[in-house]
């Protein structure tokens, strides 16, 4: 499909984001660099899920692709946020020792396009068997040894998302097609970092008509069965068409 | 300072907006190219304000070089909206022949990342003589001849801007220190392409505590002098901190 030129000097990197109805994960991948002849493990550490483009290959496609791969999914929520040309992004030794050992002539100035990637965790477990990817809690990132300046580019995501979950509803791309308004109360709280009082909530959600209960409620649950509800971005924009607000 | 040794298929563009107190407008620089026997016109369009970035320049500094060489003007509102990376961005017959007479060997694939600047047109006026740059107001563009995916990534930034006003006050940064209500009205109008109701605009801007009026009024108008006010991102900060909203 594609001619596997790669350009050297331009990549994506994906942020993706997984909600596993108690908090804001963040899918890493393994990065391990062993000596040849001793086997003495010279790098171990993690990086977002990346990698440079095609010469032939579109920038959405790319991280479209990178995405497919790691978790088997079409279709999921993928927007650009912001770009990366640092000039030491790819100067820590580490990281010189990395692109010297597995990709041979791409140690020089390398800009890279971040997306930010929202999944719905209840679709893509089964398709993660075997690979070095795994969910880590948003809030271990900081402790973690990461590659390159991924942990940077994280926290701009981080800080993307949190903008922008307060401005568009994307937040739903994290959640089942039915979900409780417990969950979704917890989703914001992890979002956002912060934690609401449950009446008030409840009346914010009253208040968006978008968010439409079902006679559908929970099966096999050991409390009281909760009413789920679903998002619709059709009577999202409808019912947004028109409104012009400001910051106040 | 710089080496001077560009990065062929890296770039910047930004989209430069200004408001005369009238209509929003944007910073176009012409390209034309003649046939250097015949003195033939073979490209006479716009593009926007953009170049390759250097080697050892990072990309926010690109785009604040490329200002300042315009304009004259440091410290301008600039933030990445996007990057473009189409196959076919500059594939065009017209595109193929600037770059091939202009700067040989960069015909190939080139991604550029946007950037948005603002400008207060009041402090600008006086930089641009002798430039092949004007401001054009954006309701032109439509109809205009422009290079490469200019016209493209101008409409992004158009999305971008208006979506970005609505939700923090950066359409401050495009008036004056001191502006009328009125002013601000035209302002918020030219951006969302609206139209307000005095009273009720008078109204919501009451509730912005970081738009604080003044004693001092505009002199020598023939009509009724109109008090001033200006923005304090201070003000703005510290009564939006700790408020948590959500899209209704």
């Amino acid at each position: 499909m594609f001619s596997h030129k790669l350009v050297p000097n331009i990549s994506v990197d994906c942020v993706i984001f997984g909600f596993d109805f108690e908090k804001l994960n963040v899918l890493l991948v393994d990065r391990e660099l062993k000596d040849e002849k001793t086997g003495e493990i010279l790098i171990k550490d993690y990086t977002l899920a990346g990698y440079h483009i095609y010469e032939d290959e579109e920038l959405d496609a790319a991280a479209a692709r990178i995405l497919k791969d790691l978790t088997g999914l079409d279709n999921i929520f993928l927007e650009q946020f912001a770009s990366f040309g640092q000039l030491d992004r790819v100067a820590g030794e580490k990281d010189q020792l990395w692109l010297k050992a597995i990709k041979k002539g791409f140690s020089e100035r390398i800009v890279t396009v971040g997306y930010l990637a929202l999944i719905d965790n209840t679709k893509v477990e089964l398709h993660l068997k075997d690979r070095d990817v795994k969910w880590f809690p948003v809030s271990m990132v900081e402790e973690m040894d990461m590659a390159f300046d991924h942990k940077a580019i994280f926290y701009k995501a981080m800080e993307a998302l949190q903008k922008k979950v307060k401005v568009e509803p994307i937040a739903f791309e994290l959640l089942p097609d039915y979900f409780t308004l417990s969950q979704l109360q917890k989703l914001y709280e992890a979002l956002l970092g912060a934690s609401f009082d449950k009446r008030n909530f409840r009346k914010k959600v009253a208040q968006m008509h978008y968010v439409i209960p079902l006679k559908k409620k929970q099966k096999g649950v050991a409390h009281k069965p909760a009413q789920y509800y679903l998002f619709s971005r059709e009577v999202y924009e409808k019912t947004r068409k028109g409104k012009i607000s400001f910051i106040i």
